[in-house]
């Protein structure tokens, strides 16, 4: 099976490989259209690993995907050849005791998808659990199925956060998890988001959607815009999305009492929280691992019109080129939001 | 000061009545613009009496009502002389057990605007404490801020029922509180809202709104359609809406497992529920009564243009005319989502 | 295979029956050491059914068992042989849409011991998945181990009421679920609990406990004791555990506002509620269907004695005698709590 | 009136002092017979302050204190003369957006007895809002009732954790505050408490109690400690009750996966977390803030038995030897508890 792996750090290569080809009884096989390139991605091919995560053989990269089932297991229910799918990458122990309670995202025993030495979908076909592959609504585009994966990370901080309607929110990033965040955010509940960040390509492009504020940390203080929209009370919740120490330092001057801060940025090691603030604000802190049962409320959402990820598609590219994609990706270019490579665009 | 008194039950007066014009140290003095009628106030007019709640001297009705304040007491910050507000109109003892928990709305000794013996706001001005005042934003009409006030309801059943993003909900009635119910879910996070009733002309007006999918239940059941439309699963959350005994009796088939059932419609009296239906799905009940912290929420999405109330003023009345309106409302006219009254067209 | 059959209504007989003996890779063999007889048990044996589940076909009773491990499937960690554990009844479809949720026993594929037409375990041994079979603390006896079944109901309540510490809890109804129920309350956090019933000896043994105060209903009246225990307020939360319709007529009257009413007793059909009185206190209202990860909680709770089940065995027997125990349950002695059936002595 | 002042940090005297005597329409004036040594208390004494509340002009200290009632307001119902006592030290702003919300610990307008400028109770009698005065059952003692303050801190922290029946938790600190952390969170449903301290006779003292497991992180290091108790899944909640930075830096490394780590002990400075650990964990992390709604629980806990804080009181002195407490609070001798103050012994 063709695919691009990553042979070595810095080393991409399109090459014929060997995957798994029969999908077992609770598991189907999808022809793979679309496939977003993730910061992680891009960080495996830079840097050849992520904290212990460390690419030790070739793998085929690539977990943001949508396509269509060429082949179903024999107790699949509610699945068949044709359907039009998206992928959610992670595969926990179905018997394990976080799984049992519903957190299936923190079993310890989940492997996910282009996390070495877990081969990715960036290749004609995937076997795949059915219970972890969700039905396209006929108004979701592939390219929008492809677009669910990220989308979702928002969607389980928004759930997270438990939004009460009306709420105020702060996002402080405004790359591509901090607009999914944000858009989450919106469609979640709040009334009004307000996004910071220091590069004003990304602030322009989260301020084309109604209810997003950007504010350019370069120009004004956060928390003084917060006060100011929010007569000095503070942001119902705050979401973490940049994973800059900096930002963690002062994060909870923005939060009202009794107010939520949502961490879904990593940032690169340990880093310094005034404490003491949170507590005397009483603050709820929340943390965010990836999803958990968010796939189909992230369709749900999409189909019904509430949110539009179009707009975040910066540009696609052939199977052919997904080199030139991880190329592109790996400079950075602060208006890129999400480039997607198309595997099979017959397959629409 | 000029009022439209209901002298007894049938008799509605507009005449000069002796109200409180001073506000103490913790009220301010509204002059009051818009008041919209509740169907609680044409219940009193044409039953004289709601419940254990019978009235048995001349009171002033209104509840739902704008204005511009004219006075603050000495202790009253945030709010000054000239502000464009709304009310809330149930005023609890901020020192009970309730109130200290956050739930006034609950307190045994909350008092309430034309609820007897409690006088109304269909008057010129009224003195009211400055902790249920609110500043209406600029964007917020007169108009509209009469309407917050039975929008509340809808947000606060909508925070009630602890939506998760992306929920599918369900509204039974789609009367003036079901519709509330249905955008505030909308607005709460929900991907869509399936309302039923049994008048085409209320299912229309409801249909108007993106998200919003009608069940006419004279044409379909109900569990069918929700069961369709979620690939048999259920709805998130139930929203009951009319009041009405038989839909209570089949509430539960409509709600997925674990799912939510939230209850705002009062019904004549007891109902018959199938309880081991509920409990077989293991469904979680909410009740709702009037609202407490939503005001505020209420405004925020109102003001950012994530709510829009203005399609539902079916007409507006000069205070000269209020007794016409109260006819009218009196008939129960299907497509008269909500009618209201002009007190002071120049404090705008 | 030895086992107690109900060969159809009213006719138990101990005889050889075929049941599984290999364990599949995620399974495990459990010789069974004690089973307690349960009151669904003792129905389907003196009616032949319950609700729509009829007993069609011979089947083997017994759903409450403690055992010894005798047999693991390969795929299995943190069970061997010789393992004493307890057991979950009921297992879901481990891929279902619940599941995935952690709401895995309202999976509509759930199947369930003695629960037509699976077979139970009034047997010598079964197979089982690994994954609901519960290692016993040195602490907890095989006796105890058996009683965890009913226990994990009280726990389930007492998990999704909610419990804040120090709440005043009533339970209605002091029969075996009751009693689990207020034990469960008062470990999980209640510092009283008001148990209420019409016999007296039910209540004798539900008041042997600390914290537990009984209320005979035919003497005094339920509301009217909460009132003076709770200065007027009301009981935080109220366990409906007696299935009794007219308990449910009369329900929100005991809780206070804003307090939380959990559903477990399942009555003989529709019962009339006063919902408008659960609207005026905004009661919130549970459900409790089974239990979901709480065995393991139970366990812990016995182990560290906070809760001591075993004033609750009323009598044991030998396999032998297993039809004399149903037919002593079938009498419904009031001061029969737990009937256990002692399967394999020499196991312990 | 005679009072225990600190007329500046190092110099305490038993002298006359003005203090409020006429209590107004909602409050009640109290006998003082019992008040406990805080550290703030102590910390006021020998530094002067605490972070940004500075003592600038004399004080009376006393935060922790029971009596009995001896002039009451006339809008003041469910109190009357005579009543024994304990008084919640914090007044919010009855009005504020915070109150309203049922979370008035954090109301920026709060002021709190013995926090500068506000005097405290270390005199014979104070004048207090009847709201915040809690009669204390029969059962419960002056001595027990000057407890409640420090123990609702462990209360309010036990709420905020979200215990679930049967839950392992950790508290990281046995002084006075870790020790009732650990009492609430067992009255509140954990099923053991495993406390971590270098002191081992703090250690001991907690160790009396059923349930709780001690650690010395001199000996023992607490995550392995926490591994062999859970199976090496990690305990539910953690409580930081020591404010010792070096027990922030590993604090994730002994919650469970979606488990709870609860913050309430104060750092001297920022801190230095691992957020990554917390987000791979996705921990929530809960802060406390002093307490809300929670002396009424405390008191009925104590009342029913289930908590005996009565071994913690190390030594008792006499109002004209209080001095002498605070010099030896000052010591900070690893086995005392807390001291007492006898204000009016003959109240009784």
């Amino acid at each position: 099976m063709r695919a691009l792996v990553l042979e070595r750090k810095g080393e991409l290569r399109l090459r014929d490989i060997d995957l798994p080809h029969e999908p077992g009884p609770d598991a189907v096989r999808i022809k793979v259209h679309t496939v977003g390139v993730c910061g992680s991605d891009v960080h495996y091919y830079t840097h050849g690993g992520i904290g212990e995560y460390i690419v030790r053989a070739p793998m085929v990269l690539g977990h943001e995907g949508s396509g269509v089932i060429e082949a179903v297991g024999h107790n699949v229910r509610g699945l068949k050849i044709g359907d039009r799918v998206c992928m959610e990458p992670g595969v926990p122990d179905m018997s394990s005791r976080a799984t049992k309670m519903g957190i299936y995202n923190v079993d310890p025993g989940v492997t996910f998808w282009a996390t070495p030495p877990v081969h990715g979908i960036l290749t004609s076909s995937v076997v795949h659990p059915a219970a972890f592959t969700y039905q396209l609504p006929d108004a979701v585009s592939f390219a929008e199925g492809a677009m669910v994966e990220p989308f979702a990370v928002g969607m389980h901080a928004a759930a997270r956060a438990k939004i009460v309607p009306g709420d105020v929110a702060v996002v402080t990033g405004a790359g591509t998890i901090g607009i999914m965040v944000a858009l989450a955010a919106l469609a979640g509940g709040c009334s009004r988001v307000i996004i910071s960040d220091i590069s004003t390509e990304k602030l322009n492009i989260a301020a084309q959607y109604d209810g997003i504020i950007p504010v350019n940390i370069r120009e004004q203080e956060l928390a003084q815009v917060v006060a100011s929209e929010t007569d000095g009370w503070g942001a119902d919740v705050v979401f973490e999305a940049s994973g800059a120490p900096q930002v963690f330092e002062t994060i909870f001057r923005s939060v009202r009492p009794g107010g939520a801060v949502v961490l879904v940025g990593l940032p690169p090691g340990k880093v310094s929280l005034d404490v003491n603030a949170a507590i005397a604000r009483e603050v709820r802190i929340e943390t965010v691992f990836r999803y958990a049962n968010v796939f189909d409320r992230a369709l749900a959402l999409i189909a019904s019109g509430k949110v539009n990820l179009k707009p975040l598609i910066s540009h696609s590219y052939s199977f052919e080129h997904a080199i030139k994609a991880f190329e592109r990706a790996a400079e950075g270019r602060p208006a890129d939001i999400k480039l997607q490579i198309i595997m099979n665009p017959e397959g629409a």
